[in-house]
């Protein structure tokens, strides 16, 4: 078992000195709060991390939820867990006072979600509730929030998201469940829900699905799809607890994230599930989208956790394990081995995880700020940020996700033979990664979202604001020699990925989206290389400023030296990488659209 | 259950079209043999993978080996799958007939290797005892042969390559288990070794070690290593059956391939381990490393079998999951979903799944050819078969795990959510795929193997071969217009491959080997895109040749033509990351080589 999962030093650095998370407190929603606050309920999850959720990473992998009789049995320790979120206040921490929240940024409970998901993503159990309750909560009536709202965020009651169907996974506008109107205002459901995580479990004494279902009659498509508040447990007229009809008729066992159930639900097999409507008819699906970029983050940050656990992991291994001597010495037979970390490939393959993981995580709390930002800021300030981070978020989804299953890949072959087993965590981890490109929209989807939507929306203010903010951080780079060299490197790639875009426009215009989008995939991998880099380079910045500016010494020294030779190493091995995408991307041979003339595949 | 796992018209094409595997039986030692003899034995590998393996392989992989009582038990269907394949001689199939063999060649036997790991690879047992038989008829005495071999080559024992211990993994010169020479020339064995694969089961009578130990007193390094048979039991002199005291320590678990124990074995608890030696003593190292590349042509199988078992069950699901419809037809809400795999996006990733897994295969094909010549031609043909066989056997390990793990990966995420899930092969098949860039040599060794010894020795002459043949391929394709473009791309490849050997080749030059394989990974990939882009442009000619002259329709058309667009597919997609790791390569900035001052990971 690791010691390390995370980097305090490195998470402080990028919220206070990086995107001065305090500063937050100038706007009147958050202004009980400041660095204290912020850093008091982040040593509050720690807590949480180290004493509930790290030492049982390998137990809730091993002892997989099973369904026996109907019911869903889960590790005990689940039900711990969920108390000691709710005890603390974290489940509902961003939610108002009103809401018996605490008002905290975003910035900060993703920084929350990152520690406790590095410590053991096979909890994953209380971003499902905060999400479900932040649905009511946003779009619910009254009644619906005081009954439901409070259990939730107790941590008595689970929350989930209950979107896809057996025939509507990406597609959600072919979802079928339907809601057919009774005369007291609520609806009688019937159909079923796979994948749905948390779905059932025994660690809640109730479950509160917030479900996408069709109101009899209702449109086709997307604009018939409405949100219900389907229980687990509700209460009948007489105020008596009863079953609700959601029947568990499976649980998927799944390559990881073993310890949270992804149920196979059926409503209505006795005609007998309620579900009480939250908002107005046929919005369901506005509304779900509108807390899409939470839940995005929320993967993103998952993806970065697990990753940068598995970096710590394999960190540690390479300082620990002696294994051949250098190269340059290679014929001293009588002098002891070296340990791996001085191998320059065992190197290349950890600044890579620092690269990958210490980028993500600041693009993530990047875009968890311009979160808060456009829900408590105003005009052109509230709107600029809610366009930057759309544009953003596909990236800070699918970046994480992507290049962390390869990053933790690395920290795999960094262990050799030793990183099969399960004699270390980093098997696990490889496993429970992979969901994340699939989760909350497939790496397909978001590249499509991102080219097709948010490249586009809005006359593309969105790219605008972005080149503004890049140029920004170039400026301020330009002005240390040390960083000059990246920070026009980083303005060159600008200029290359402007002309990508220039060079697919026209099918845009042509409207022959299928061709337009046909790379779309190779344009998000481009897309996040660029943004990435932009997050080192602002990274840099700081830490050359501090470097000149504190005098910092030993293990602070070496941080902020870390930071500049990690971003070097990104530019000079991840960046390059952009010539082959963009050459493929602006080549005009069409190989992956189907023609009259069917492929052999 | 995917219902295809492979595809026989493709392996057909890859040994009789492009490799001609028949014109082999020309020398003596194969001429036994014909088109119909090879196809024969193919068909017996595939009746033994349809009826035995394929129908296992969930329930290989779900019933791991356990240890117990010192005892290892593993799946039933291990000891009649290696009693059908003793019974149809597939164990010893390329051994001479002197020793009981068919005197096949190493391309049909790896092309058994492929049926075989395709169907099953959690039933990997046979190869290690063919790897095991063929050391000791190889280096050891008739004796040696006579007791040991015909029981191996039957299945009815197992063999195995005793090589890694504790401390001595990568590093094999830190091997310390000892041999202490007895009065009757065998030696009594004394050390630890682990991770030996099917190094104790109850499927096979006896398991006979093929060990490294170093006899006391023997020089340090790889000069002092020897290599001796170590059964399981042995007989005593008078005849009888007694243990030899190699004690199963432990068994890891690990993330895949989990029908096959890892074994932790103890030699000389009870000082009572002996061992015969094969050939001269201090020698052990040099006979197994000649045994290395058919060794590692089979780790490549492995890795090439498993994704193209992926693939295949990707693109069945991808043929009848219905989701979404038509980019360009968005709007038409009562038009039936369609197919995935009419989505460009679905279509780039199977399309390089199929890059990836047949460009793999011919390689490695490629590579059993040359083994083929270098074993039984003469003179200057067979030092030159050898010299290119030695010089792709890096890339021909390599490519294949590397790239089939992110091929697999592509696999699952076709499924999408499902993929995740233990309802489909794939997510076993990520699993088993992972221990491939490890076994038989780290990419990192297979790179400084590569770059450090293979592209230099004999004066460069392995890369002059390689580049002959290429150019030769090129001369064809260029005959061919719609060829023509991919063969000038090859040649600009070629050249490109060349530059950046020439930047580095200072580093050697001044003995500074640590700064010349500082990136000797990234060389690797960049050798392996263009190698296997020589694969498809060969391929393509033939494909291009039999659609000019035999006229082909239907099935057979359409496979000539998914030949031709898979090699497009793989030079506009694949071919253009050459770019930005010749770029890296070139770079003088020196990142990853520890200096004075340690820098903070």
């Amino acid at each position: 078992m690791a010691t390390t999962y995370f980097s305090k030093r490195n998470l402080h650095f990028l919220l206070h000195e990086v995107f001065k998370a305090e500063e937050l407190a100038k706007y009147e929603y958050f202004s009980a709060h400041d660095k204290e606050t912020f850093n008091l309920v982040l040593d509050s999850a720690t807590y949480i991390a180290d004493t509930i959720m790290h030492p049982n990473l390998r137990d809730v992998d091993r002892n997989q939820p099973e369904l026996k009789d109907g019911k869903v049995t889960v590790h005990p320790k689940i039900r711990e867990y969920l108390k000691a979120m709710g005890d603390a206040g974290l489940i509902g921490a961003g939610f108002s006072f009103d809401h018996g929240g605490q008002q905290l940024p975003e910035m900060i409970n993703s920084a929350v979600s990152f520690i406790l998901m590095a410590a053991n993503n096979g909890m994953m159990y209380t971003g499902l509730t905060s999400g479900a309750a932040h649905l009511i909560t946003s779009f619910g009536s009254p009644e619906l929030s005081e009954f439901y709202v409070p259990n939730l965020l107790a941590g008595t009651w689970q929350g989930t998201m209950a979107l896809t169907e057996p025939q509507a996974g990406s597609s959600l506008s072919d979802v079928t469940t339907s809601a057919t109107p009774l005369p007291d205002g609520s609806y009688k459901i019937s159909g079923q829900k796979v994948f749905i995580s948390a779905g059932d479990h025994d660690a809640a004494d109730n479950i509160i699905h917030l479900m996408l279902a069709r109101i009899d009659g209702a449109p086709k498509g997307t604009k018939g799809i409405s949100l219900f508040v389907v229980p687990k447990f509700r209460l009948d007229e007489q105020g008596n607890v009863v079953d609700n009809d959601v029947q568990s008729t499976g649980v998927y066992h799944k390559l990881g994230q073993k310890g949270v159930p992804a149920m196979y639900l059926t409503m209505g097999s006795n005609d007998n599930t309620i579900g009480y409507i939250v908002g107005e008819p046929h919005q369901g699906l506005r509304y779900m989208f509108q807390m899409m970029n939470e839940a995005r983050i929320g993967v993103g940050m998952t993806a970065a956790a697990i990753a940068t656990a598995a970096y710590y992991s394999a960190l540690q291994y390479a300082r620990e394990r002696p294994q051949s001597r250098r190269l340059n010495e290679k014929n001293l037979l009588d002098a002891p081995q070296t340990a791996i970390i001085n191998h320059p490939d065992v190197r290349r393959m950890l600044l890579f995880q620092k690269a990958v993981t210490e980028g993500s995580l600041s693009l993530l709390l990047e875009a968890a700020r311009l979160y808060d930002i456009s829900e408590v800021a105003e005009g052109e300030e509230k709107e600029n940020a809610f366009l930057l981070l759309d544009l953003l978020m596909p990236v800070a989804k699918s970046y994480p996700s992507e290049m962390g299953v390869q990053s933790v890949s690395q920290s795999l072959q960094t262990f050799g033979g030793y990183g099969f087993t399960e004699d270390f965590p980093v098997e696990q981890l490889y496993r429970d990664i992979r969901i994340t490109p699939i989760y909350e929209g497939t790496t397909g989807i978001q590249a499509q979202d991102l080219l097709g939507r948010k490249m586009t929306q809005k006359g593309g203010k969105g790219p605008q604001l972005l080149f503004a903010e890049m140029s920004k951080t170039i400026r301020e780079a330009s002005t240390h020699d040390e960083l000059k060299p990246y920070a026009q490197q980083l303005g060159a790639e600008l200029k290359r990925t402007q002309e990508v875009v220039e060079s697919l426009m026209p099918h845009a215009m042509n409207g022959d989206t299928e061709r337009y989008l046909a790379d779309a995939t190779l344009f998000l991998e481009l897309f996040g290389i660029v943004v990435v880099a932009w997050q080192w380079l602002k990274q840099s910045v700081v830490a050359k400023q501090a470097m000149l500016t504190q005098n910092p010494q030993g293990d602070e020294l070496a941080f902020y030296e870390g930071k500049l030779h990690t971003m070097k190493f990104y530019f000079h091995y991840e960046v390059p990488k952009t010539l082959g995408l963009a050459v493929r991307l602006k080549d005009t041979e069409v190989l992956t659209i189907v023609t009259e003339k069917e492929l052999a595949l």
